[in-house]
């Protein structure tokens, strides 16, 4: 309950709240870290949240602790996202010890991702020991994804041939763990056999930096096939990655990256959220756009108006 | 000669020399704009300097007067780059109607792009009626390219089956006009039957917002055969996209693009720049990767040290 509130509390654009969210997050950094962050994406279809239920439920049998978060960008459409139903995981969220968020709304991408990316510390500071980070191919939300996880596991639909063609190619590059689901009844030839496939055009990819060879594995949601294995190379690749300091790395390399975001963000929202700034930039656009001033004389002039404001 | 002069002051990195550069920009801008600005990518062995040598040459011969720019990201490293050897298209580069340029050095992508397109204003206003952009499959350059031009061409090689898988598939989805070069000899064949596989494929994809549906050809640039239907094609796009207003909206939204860019180029120079900022930095990011403090506060704490240096 207190997590659900803290989360709030982050999620929150009132900026009263914003200052408190940040004394929460800096609090409970000692006690974060603990956990496993794993990235779990795919086309719309594949079976994610099905997926994530027998995921989460065999983990929280067996005394884990499972926290369910997400990212997708188009809830700020509306509060009932593609991720946002939560009672597509009834189950999972009624488990004691799961906790299910939906993705949390948000203006951006960088929003949304950013709240999502403090709720993990706030998680892993309430003991959850793994935390799901679900998102959409849609967009750049892999990214985002892919850019607070430590394992990254791409979703597939079985069925043979140029299937590597639907998914963006960078997305099957950030993946550690391919699963083929769906691999039940009639399909399961076509999973094994989808299987083989990526297998093959894995090899194809450059060497990860991590010395991690992609695994594909075959499961299935529905009938809780293949899950233990899901799981059982998520640690194994925990286990290749911590010795050789790939892993710590990653996070050390995933904060930074953090910190870069928000400045980056940030110098953008000093910018353009200026009044007089935004006034005098509807003007330049429209200047730039009848060809009357150069984009670059443009720019320049907006960034001396920015630093005489100064 | 005077554009060649021009266009060095552009690539200047001395300070002097940056705001005569913008004046000299802004005195060519209303001449600007009176040409095709084609951007030509492709691996890297798919023959594009043979290409824009052969399309170079033909347009040339044919009154038309022809610059050829690139954007090459790698050219930081050394001035002969992969896209800086001038020698590689020597006919081209002797013929009176054409106007070669290697790809500006840069420390960065944005830096580089920025560059081709200002040269971009300056041939246009030298009186230059095709401009064509070579760019390196590398990295973003590509989205740079597609980013300053009316058209976008993908070369390819001949060859059957998974080619696509090779390309980035937003790369395809960039493109208007895919050309299948190297159809020669005993690679006709090959040549056209990779030209149906791809005309298949694209058929996969979402139509474009300009109502254009992307054509496929095939060409050698060595024999000079279907050069003339390249150039046929990239007329009709122009012929299809200037009635239905999208030919002038894309140039005013990339014209809108770029002055955005510089002007988030110039906020984090004004930031990252800073020698105080900059020290400062350097201990928040150590501190951030230990874990002492968290991203986002980190964030938080600089960018308030900007506000107060205001």
């Amino acid at each position: 309950v207190l997590l659900g509130k803290a989360i709030t509390l982050i999620e929150s654009t009132k900026s009263e709240h914003k200052a408190i969210a940040q004394e929460v997050i800096q609090q409970c950094l000692p006690h974060s870290g603990q956990s496993v962050r794993v990235g779990v994406t795919g086309s719309p279809g594949v079976g994610k949240s099905t997926f994530i239920e027998a995921l989460g439920t065999y983990l929280a049998d067996r005394s884990h602790r499972i926290a369910v978060l997400a990212i997708d960008p188009s809830s700020r459409l509306s509060r009932g996202s593609i991720l946002g139903d939560k009672t597509r995981m009834e189950r999972l969220s009624n488990h004691e010890r799961a906790f299910v968020r939906p993705s949390p709304a948000g203006d951006s991408l960088g929003g949304v991702a950013r709240k999502t990316r403090e709720s993990i510390i706030l998680c892993e500071a309430a003991g959850y020991d793994v935390v799901l980070v679900e998102t959409v191919g849609v967009g750049q939300s892999e990214t985002a994804a892919h850019s607070m996880v430590d394992v990254f596991l791409l979703l597939l639909l079985p069925g043979a041939g140029d299937e590597l063609q639907g998914i963006k190619r960078g997305i099957v590059e950030m993946a550690d763990l391919l699963a083929v689901n769906k691999a039940d009844g009639d399909r399961l030839d076509l999973a094994r056999l989808a299987r083989r496939e990526y297998y093959n055009a894995l090899h194809l990819f450059p060497p990860k930096d991590n010395d991690w060879t992609p695994q594909v594995l075959t499961c299935s949601a529905l009938e809780g096939t293949g899950i233990a294995e899901v799981w059982l190379t998520i640690g194994q690749f925990c286990e290749h990655t911590r010795p050789n300091g790939h892993f710590e790395w990653k996070r050390r390399q995933q904060a930074r990256f953090w910190m870069m975001e928000t400045i980056r963000a940030g110098l953008e929202i000093l910018f353009f959220e200026n009044p007089a700034l935004r006034q005098h930039l509807s003007a330049m656009e429209a200047a730039v756009q009848a060809g009357e001033i150069s984009p670059f004389q443009a720019a320049e002039e907006m960034l001396g108006q920015f630093r005489a404001l100064k």
